[in-house]
């Protein structure tokens, strides 16, 4: 898949899941981001694993899977998480992005993926 | 969530995701696969990263988003990833589980991911 149609995806989708390792262990959490230019953007809790990992090289990917015909994408981003703090250049343009909090917590920490490398690529029956 | 609810989700889906490290950096990979009591059966094609990381240790998620309503659930499990190979005792029961192969390769690698610890939680909003 190239890596504009990755983008496109990226940019339609809202909800995803970012991988990292806590305590020598691969640890997915779901999130619901907004792509910034080529990054991921999302939010998190103070005192959880994924603000504990911030500066850790992460993995982000969306899919979506047709279980009923076997097809499907799958989109992933690899790169370093980042928190972004209101210290940063980028925190006014960054906490405006709409990425609205569903969880219970105050998600108030801004993270970052910055996309280093993006693939996709399509699952299932080539016919 | 209980584990019994876990479990439950488990073996109603037919799709997640597998993290592993693949050279220092985590990676995510959607399956199709069964629950096998508590573990987790997939199949993959030779040569790719995940069977390359047989014997690793591994993340299974599956979870569903409401992405109007900003709710959800997500159930992860983590254990150790193995290939089972035809000399495994449980080679003939394994290989006549119902994972059907979607993708055009020969999925001819089995792997299970043994269930040492398997997790739960609501997501989204709490009313």
């Amino acid at each position: 898949m190239h890596r504009d149609e990755c983008l496109q995806l990226l940019a339609a989708e809202e909800v995803g899941r970012v991988a990292v390792m806590a305590h020598a262990t691969p640890a997915i959490f779901p999130v619901n981001y907004v792509l910034d230019g080529e990054d991921i953007v999302f939010r998190t809790d103070p005192g959880t694993k994924l603000a504990a990992e911030s500066r850790a090289i992460a993995c982000f990917e969306i899919d979506q899977i047709d279980r009923r015909q076997h097809t499907g994408w799958s989109v992933t981003v690899t790169g370093r998480l980042e928190e972004i703090t209101k210290y940063d250049r980028a925190w006014a343009r960054v906490t405006a992005l709409p990425v609205e909090p569903w969880a219970a917590g105050a998600k108030q920490h801004w993270l970052r993926l910055t996309g280093d490398r993006i693939t996709g690529r399509r699952l299932g029956r080539v016919d």
